[in-house]
């Protein structure tokens, strides 16, 4: 019996998924959503954060759920996936470089002034600004994982000293690497430029908040990479205003797309992206969804595996 | 009898070199222009480009000009330093650091289609582009002394495949190297983002010109960190304008402050600094420049000295 693969994705998406999959296993059953065909025949189903988790219980052989990010938050949000089925998210080579290159674009647009020489240009203004010192302008990071330890390699091959914390203790090498909640605070009391990669969990949620603001030093900058749930809007926007944190680069937001009535659009302060830092490029992942879906098939470990205890 | 060091450069400056170079060697004896003291006391000239040649043909026992900057062609144009006086000019890491740093950004800046993110965020228009490859944008360098080649290694670093043209021919790890007529027009054919980091010379004034805009592929980019006598001003936004150019990034200008009615201030496709990619910092460039008077004085054979028959 041939094992078929439901995909479901952005449209625009959906064909070039099918092609990267069958070039790779020509015998591949793909169906796009919401062309399913009989409900019993689906194995496996690869498919963006936004599909309906209680639709993926129409399946009853269901074996694997592939994430098209490297995010997981929306589908273990309730009703979450159907109880047993293994869910393995994108760790991508391309995904990884894309989101140090944005990081990096990020604080080398701050360490450099970018936002002060822009509103420069725009007033016809010619005035040198203080000379940067990359050696003394500490880079801290949230979340070690593929994309927080990539970018931390990338920030510090320029040269800037690079801070990392993480839920759990970790090691990286030319990285200061704190842990726990005490090793956050001291984390952030000695960054000037916060980077956000963590995994969006309940423990996450809001972490960018009044609190932790307050405890960066005065002309700091926040890039957030990972979720807009990471960041308490309003008390991000307060401490802009207030003079505390000099800029942020946003890529994520609560909801997306962010409302066109939202003050982030209009903020001088305020760089965004519509979550495009990091887009999973079909060429490049469909290799370990197809690795997995044969690893299903026979039974073999399978990759990426989330854990459900900790969310990501 | 004590050895006079004349320094001429922007007001704000000549204290911080002065105590630099102080801290260095107690025993200089530093005359800050206008206020030379005896013109016969003056052995060494540490000064700014826009220092007048024919003003130090007042020191007759003058022995040395230390040049502020990586850059000399101001020094050399008409009249010139005094005949048979050696000039030095700065090769400093961190006037390297820097360069390679604003280069890295404006790299990242084009590749990461900041340009219609910026306009996009202005439009509050949500919309993802096409997702960017960077092992496919090939970026092309002009020069490869100590400014081409640090910024030719942190581009690399970060995954782009990079080219670089000399007039004499050079070897870089990693680099796919041109040199002379024929090798600049083949680099510029398969060159993505072109960067120009050459001396300013006869020979090289005016290199970006229609002719060589019109050789790189549609959608290239140009970044100048060099000299605003190496772009022809009208050709390149000519060619911004036509779609050919999809953007420059320029620190430099002929002339300097650039006039507040140019073109290049509001448009949308430029990126504009006031010659800032680069700034000399005393503390990090005194000690080459205490040195080499060191030199002057005992005979030794001077560092960094600028070849009057190349011009740099």
């Amino acid at each position: 019996m041939s094992m078929a693969v439901l995909l479901s994705m952005k449209p625009h998406l959906m064909a070039a998924w099918r092609d990267a999959m069958l070039a790779l296993d020509p015998t591949l059953d793909i169906r796009m959503f919401p062309d399913t065909g009989a409900p019993e025949a689906i194995e496996a189903a690869v498919c963006w954060s936004s599909h309906d988790m209680a639709e993926l219980r129409r399946y009853p052989n269901l074996k694997l759920i592939c994430s098209m990010g490297a995010g997981v938050d929306h589908l273990l949000r309730p009703p979450g996936p159907p109880p047993g089925i293994p869910v393995a998210r994108l760790v991508d080579t391309m995904l990884t470089t894309q989101m140090g290159e944005w990081v990096l674009l990020n604080v080398l647009r701050f360490h450099r002034q970018d936002l002060d020489y822009r509103a420069q240009q725009q007033a016809r203004v010619w005035d040198e600004l203080d000379a940067p010192v990359t050696a003394t302008r500490s880079v801290g990071i949230l979340g070690l994982g593929a994309l927080g330890s990539h970018a931390a390699g990338m920030i510090r091959a320029v040269g800037f000293p690079v801070c990392g914390w993480s839920r759990r203790a970790k090691s990286l090498p030319g990285v200061t690497c704190f842990d726990g909640d005490a090793g956050l605070d001291a984390m952030v009391a000695q960054t000037d430029i916060l980077v956000c990669l963590l995994p969006l969990t309940p423990a996450t949620r809001g972490v960018i908040d009044a609190r932790l603001l307050a405890r960066l030093p005065t002309g700091a900058f926040v890039i957030n990479g990972a979720r807009g749930g990471h960041v308490v809007d309003a008390d991000l926007l307060a401490a802009i205003d207030a003079g505390h944190i000099a800029g942020a680069a946003l890529d994520v937001f609560e909801p997306e797309p962010l409302p066109t009535d939202h003050r982030y659009w209009s903020h001088p302060r305020v760089v965004m992206t519509p979550h495009a830092a990091s887009i999973t490029i079909p060429a490049s992942a469909a290799p370990q969804v197809v690795e997995n879906i044969r690893r299903a098939r026979t039974g073999e470990p399978l990759l990426n595996l989330v854990d459900f205890s900790t969310g990501y």
